[in-house]
């Protein structure tokens, strides 16, 4: 059964395997349901329920022993990939040592629908053996009654640890940072250095270098353990490490660290306090995952919606309802529009054409305009926008809305003259054609530049403001320019 | 001058150090381009003259200075943000043995304007102290001219290792491996590795483990440098080593080794051909660049802009004909849509109202599918969807979309009848919102799954499709029961 050899640790082999194992996880969920329904009828012998059954442990067993040779990431995705019957199923067959790993690697949503269920005791019992800032990030996805029930149950020294790293804000280094670190002092022999690491049997994860600290546990430096490994053993830290560390305090905001690690390749930073001194590392695992759920939820806040709270087996009422403040929003503005367009009923009863045309301004204003929102948007996260690259940038979306407005307003001129043959119709949309793709670029620049001045998220707003603006502007421009030169 | 003390590499003070560099070196531009300029005049003396050169000789030997103390990401992000004239001028204030360093960490798009105004030459001199992997990477984004002229002029030995390196396709591992690493055999024992390791000056970046391998260089395992330190000196590598290494093939692609780093912590993982003989790593690093540059594409390819190709200086005709292609699709689809409307032209001229009413039901419809679209991008980029979960979220969409549409059709409907007292007119709308939902729900599923499903980036063409549908059927669903029922 277990088709994976140890050595053939790659990702094609673990999938076919994890997919296995969800395919057989949602049939067994399924037999299970069809044995307790047939267990009902009357005419089920107790000798078939016994088969059943002993069939079904089987399965079982087989599966917990796959599940068993899968990394905790591996087992997290299986939960994720489940509804929510195999789903339950399948955790009951991970073994409790291995349920703490497996919940820190698994979504929010999914990991509060298993925890939910949990009494306190056993929550508290799986958290356990997990690294304090592990704990904290278990339990702040929970609701805060479950939370306090655990941490009641946690000891004592546990529990001050994971208590200091809840208190940092959610999106912080100090929220992130790993506690687990080794430190030097700067007059030590790489010798004795290394006399002291033998005694653990194992170094905290990501150590690629030692953190160097005077007698305060201020910062100092680091020493990577390339040079402790190849550096004579005699010399001592302070002759060996580097004295520049790119550090960062516990309160500044992830997407810093992101980008520092980014730029330097870092594998590891020390973290200080207020006071300098050395209290944690942020690692590039962390880094990583802060990147890639960053990533993915950028397309869900561009439509309004979360990404937290986003478990695609959540009940449908309840996902219904959190989209109605977008939808509400997206509601008003067209509305907004639509007013524009009643404004000028006579004007479209007088030439019907005008409303089949009409949408075309608005329609390509906004496309042209979200161009504009993606670069703005791409330039303010990669930092690169300071108040002269804006004026500069706007002045090149200005460009850009003057010689597309022409070739595009040139196309739809000659489209609508060869449909309506009505010369003056097809100047009036080329004209407001290139108007509104004008406005659509000023907007576009700075809808998300203001965003972001103000501290709100561009990539959520800025989509709505364009397109409000877009749609009313192109019906106004055109129909107002209908109203003046063709009726 | 040199604010920063090498002690205080946090970020803030690097970020005030580079804006204060960019601010001088723009300065510095403009001052420059008025000597020249006032240099014209016939009454300008030539002590004028000596003074001002000596006044902007001294300024850049300071700056050059300044320059020399950053980090090469750093000045990378400098030359990024600045105009191409006082560019120009920083790059020529870059030390000649550090601008292979610089030119690595700059986007293509300056890159290229960078290497282009060099002759091969000297792109070769400074191209040369690279690694070969950094070399392939950089010249893989000159003009193909430019690339021979380079490659002719490198090191025998140098030119076997690049032209490999550059025979992989683009986004495989093989393009973004690290061609040096340490391997080691299985008998050796610690204190013999340790002694071998002695002998380099220093170890590969991101070296956290050394890579096992058997006499044909086929991949055995690893062996944690952690344990290489504190395991027993007489013990052997086999004895010491993991046999289960996370590993990938050449042409892997990229995006298969990011889930995997994600997955498993892993700080670099070995590379094998196809004869399982190890040929290179791939470390973190190049991880974060991947899953960072996919995130920052993401936003300008949803609207149809490639990324790389977006120099925010770049000639505004080259732009604005790179914004063509996206234009026309959606100049073509705001078409069909408009001639769903002609066909209606009568209807609409029995009742305005309607033009003023039908782009919010259109509005709307796209609204409410892009939020489906986003939905269904995130999860096929979690390698969450399979075809059952597919149905599940289909059926799922299509529940949000029935109620949703009861819910703002109510509301729309209540609106209309304020606005127009027309019952008729009232039940139409809200019937219309609540059909569109549902065909929003359906393509805003299917057509990024069927995009995904044949191999298509469905964060490109999904939005497209999308609002092609609701647009056309937003406008013939509630015209033709317009038509049928008020007219």
């Amino acid at each position: 059964m277990n088709d994976i050899s140890s050595r053939q640790l790659h990702h094609r082999h673990l999938e076919q395997a994890r997919a296995q194992v969800i395919e057989l996880l949602s049939r067994q969920a399924v037999e299970r349901e069809l044995v307790n329904r047939s267990g009902e009828g009357p005419e089920r012998s107790a000798k078939q329920d016994v088969v059943a059954l002993l069939v079904a442990r089987q399965h079982q067993a087989a599966l917990e022993q796959r599940l068993a040779g899968f990394h905790p990431a591996d087992i997290a995705f299986v939960l994720e990939s489940l509804e929510p019957e195999p789903r339950d199923l399948a955790w009951s067959l991970v073994r409790p040592e291995r349920r703490g790993a497996v919940l820190l690697e698994t979504a929010d949503v999914v990991r509060r629908a298993l925890v939910c269920h949990m009494p306190a005791d056993e929550v508290a019992d799986v958290v356990r053996p997990l690294d304090p800032e592990d704990i904290a990030e278990l339990i702040a996805s929970l609701p805060e009654e479950s939370r306090r029930a655990v941490l009641e149950r946690l000891d004592q020294a546990d529990l001050a640890e994971v208590r200091s790293v809840l208190s940092f804000p959610e999106d912080s280094v100090g929220a992130a940072m790993d506690l687990d670190f080794v430190s030097v002092r700067e007059d030590a022999s790489l010798e004795a250095v290394q006399r002291l690491l033998r005694r653990r049997k194992e170094l905290p994860s990501h150590t690629n270098e030692l953190i160097v600290v005077d007698r305060a546990n201020k910062l100092r430096g680091f020493l990577p353990i390339s040079r402790l490994l190849l550096g004579e053993p005699e010399s001592t830290v302070g002759e060996q490490m580097s004295r520049d560390p790119v550090f960062f305090y516990t309160d500044d905001r992830m997407q810093e660290a992101v980008t520092s690690f980014e730029k330097y390749d870092l594998v590891s930073a020390p973290v200080v306090n207020l006071h300098d001194q050395v209290v944690g590392r942020i690692t590039v695992d962390a880094v990583v995952d802060a990147i890639a759920e960053r990533a993915q939820t950028e397309g869900l806040r561009k439509v309004g919606l979360s990404g937290e709270d986003e478990d695609l087996f959540a009940p449908i009422r309840h996902a219904a309802r959190r989209r109605w403040p977008w939808l509400a929003i997206n509601l008003l503005t067209a509305f907004m529009a639509s007013r524009v367009i009643g404004a000028f009923e006579h004007t479209i009863g007088a030439l019907v054409a005008l409303a089949a045309l009409m949408p075309i301004v608005a329609s390509i204003g906004g496309n042209s305009g979200n161009q504009s929102v993606a670069l703005v948007i791409r330039g303010l996260a990669m930092n690169q926008l300071g108040p002269s690259q804006l004026r500069r940038i706007l002045v090149r979306e200005l460009g850009i809305a003057v010689i597309n407005g022409l070739v595009w307003g040139f196309v739809l001129g000659v489209a609508t003259f060869v449909l309506y043959g009505d010369p003056k119709l097809a100047l009036v949309i080329a004209a407001a054609l290139t108007l509104n793709l004008l406005v659509a670029g000023f907007v576009g620049v700075c809808a998300p530049a203001a965003l972001h001045r103000f501290g709100r998220d561009p990539v959520m707003g800025s989509s709505i403001v364009l397109t409000a603006t877009t749609d009313s502007m192109g019906f106004l421009i055109f129909l107002g320019l209908a109203a003046a030169f063709l009726v």
